[in-house]
């Protein structure tokens, strides 16, 4: 058996990555997207709030397991975006990351979808709508909360993600956090299940464009229609944007006041240079000389 | 004293391995069912489902660590059945394992329906029913939800054991995770915890055969009758086949995504290797040769 | 300042562990009944079933860490003379050991009823009573739940502290869980939360005698009155004696079904040996020879 | 980019600590209050009084992740001060530390106020009030409960500061708690878990000046006006006094029940120097020299 899977190995790097970027995001979305399913078919019974945080936190965990050795888990086209603009990813392979992101989380949608269809069907009486007090449409994309304003959503997006890149950064930095490798996608998870519990009401902590796109578009297909795009007086723009700005706020911020004035002495200079050739913590330097 | 208990000592390697993963399943379902027992019998009070899933995450984590290091702590019929399919485990030990993680969870609801025996009593006012507003089959085997159709519970479960298959052999290849080796009981733990928060609300995720099949048989004998085997249209033998099922599709898509298409160089080939007959992670190679 | 310090120095290895066990069961306490105390004053608003576990366990992680370097950290006195039948411990320290056990807990209770002294003013009116429906007394002490026969509270404690200890005594062994050393205080508290979780409702689960003795010995004295013994049908003698008796069961249990079975290797032999000679995971053989 | 930014560096060590510091705490109460927040304008649906214990715990975490390196993490100018009381940090740096350490955690409380403008205006209807059923004051600094005592509030504060310095003493005491190091952050977070379930309720555990005091400068300038100063009988001198007082009897009991007590062989006490020099743990010798 072995033997016969070894037959189909792929040894193209590229295809490699983004075979993991894919896996990566659909394992987030579908412990994600499953735990608001979860919570919002069964009316609260089955779960809460905390319970949608922790199935996030720990959908993102699993996904950088899943996928941290072959492409060091960026998981998130913000995130793909920032390394780029810092020269810690080419810049060439940043469209292929981003559409096997998509496509993860699409297709993690339509497994959510498949996996809750009677449950939605029983709670919806099988009218999928976007709002409404049986509304199914925010078990998969985020639509924001109704005082909000599209310019506080905006500011709320870009806080976010510009928080979850400060803490991502201070673990990947080995001369503030020194954290055991392996524990580092648990830290990731603790980081985003934070940001749900102090960040979460306003609009839902996208965070992540492929997050919010992917099962969005899912649901434009599979019935929830135009009005996906709609709600929110056209929100859907705003997951995709903010977390953008805010990635690039995030690192400029811990650079500028952490990571750029840490002093080098030769030898840590030269572990350092290591220690990014070896793409730890999903800032590898360049995916292809890349292996744990 | 250790000299008492050391003349009990046993040198067969499959005994061993049989009293393990039974003691393993029985920690597992001790804590599990347990803690349905405590939220069905307050009503609630002392614990939602949040702590269910707790429950069920920590019984694992337990009854990983208790027999890891002997039988490498499959715990579930659908996880060696996968292993050996895989080649990674003796066909001719399946049946033992299979056979002594059954007994393992029968005995441990047996426990939990003699410690909770007054509670039961008290909330069910003495009679055991599987159905009804005082039901309490379901602190023991899983039922499915009311609106849930035969072929919705069984794609259910295809999905959920798939999940778990994908991040447990995620946590165990050490070319993604580079998870310390004892921390693996608690991420395998995690894993679910976070498919009881996503997965959970359709058919209670039973993942595991041996899980639901011994509590089932138990409340069969103790006095909930043939109903336990009628109820939800003959549900029974769903969380029995589904999660073989699942568990080949999870092991097959985290092969063929990931895994084969790790490059081989010289030195790592070898410790692969290595690493794979020394057992680690529930994953050994061959019983007989394995200790940690 | 340091140096001040330095002077204080007590060189003497029983009062040291003494010291130790004593800070380390009043740190439990401390963060156990104040956990209760909160929920019970505030009427569930700042807190619930979920966080007195969580107070229980955290206080048990923290309790071990304050003192295991100095003396193992048995916090239970049903724990120390499981060690002394097993010959891991001398007889003589135990009544030590036990003394300053209750010490402690008697202080933390009697901390936490200066901590919430406005609280349960306000809360019990000013009546300090051990039923009702302001009932004070089971912050401090354990208490049987109205259905729970006497013979079933035995039970619940004993198989309550069996499964504590084959936790414990699996974290501790190193062929089964090789945990880094430093996250055995962490998995301790964890076991204790999934028997909150799972075996809590019928009696509070005590597991230890010092926990319950202690706190029930100050609520006598501050105020309770002879209540505190008498409530229950007299239940105050289980929670010492029942988790006495599981304890042994326990360990008799993971002896005999996994530690004995282990194979000797002459170098296996020789590091576990070691191992237990340098006192890790509050199992040391010899305390006046063991330092971390 | 990279160079760009390193164009940036600042080598002056105060300057670079006095950023960390304030980078820390900002994380600290961006996460903290923003839970807060959340959980308030929500009225409890989008959280519980357990995800602002979390979002503090977390926050923590974080905050101590993204500066330990640089400054040592101490984040509170009451551990501060404990620390140069003990000569393990010079004098002449605690001015700037706290300066640092209230900017930071009033530069949050602005930020919180940002993303959750439209939340605070919806809920309160666009008064800004500190007590009162739309009262939002409490989302910044803590506020006293009804009962409390002034008295009962400085001995809620004293015992809770100490109950956390004792826990974290403990967690920097390689003789006893031998963790690693990466981890220790995390531990600190459970501290800090464990105090907001178990002494959260009478005044919401300030423990720390520049947590309380920045955020109240905040809203006092930002709309509150002079009532957060008046409030609770003119409550907020309390969180800055009692933290430091706590904070000195918490390192003085550990320090006389356990750490003096120590023995030193010749290699331990080389080590533990090196150790203390290098700065682990907030627990810095000369924050000049210690670089991670």
């Amino acid at each position: 058996m072995e033997r016969l899977l070894r037959k189909c190995q792929i040894r193209n790097q590229l295809v490699r990555e983004c075979m993991a970027e894919c896996l990566g995001v659909y394992v987030l979305i579908l412990f994600g997207c499953g735990s608001v399913a979860q919570v919002t078919t069964t009316k609260d019974k089955k779960g809460q709030y905390l319970s949608i945080n922790l199935g996030f936190a720990l959908g993102v965990t699993f996904g950088v397991f899943v996928s941290r050795g072959v492409s060091g888990a960026h998981l998130n086209p913000a995130v793909s975006l920032s390394l780029c603009v810092l020269g810690r990813h080419p810049w060439i392979k940043l469209p292929f990351y981003v559409l096997f992101q998509v496509l993860g989380s699409f297709l993690a949608a339509a497994t959510v979808s498949l996996q809750y269809y009677d449950a939605i069907q029983a709670y919806s009486g099988g009218e999928l709508t976007v709002t409404g007090s049986t509304a199914t449409a925010g078990i998969f994309a985020t639509y924001p909360a109704d005082y909000l304003s599209m310019w506080g959503g905006v500011v709320d997006q870009v806080i976010s993600t510009a928080a979850l890149l400060l803490c991502v950064l201070a673990l990947g930095d080995q001369r503030n956090s020194s954290l055991p490798d392996g524990l580092q996608p648990v830290l990731v998870g603790a980081a985003v299940l934070v940001i749900g519990i102090s960040m979460g009401s306003n609009s839902g902590y996208a965070l992540n464009p492929a997050r919010d796109f992917g099962p969005r578009l899912f649901t434009y297909i599979a019935g929830w229609g135009v009005d996906v795009f709609k709600a929110g007086g056209g929100w859907w723009w705003v997951p995709i944007v903010a977390p953008c700005v805010g990635a690039l706020l995030g690192t400029l911020i811990y650079e500028l006041m952490i990571e750029v004035h840490h002093p080098l002495s030769p030898p840590e200079l030269q572990t350092s240079c290591q220690e990014a050739t070896e793409g730890k913590m999903g800032l590898e330097l360049e995916g292809g000389a890349t292996r744990l």
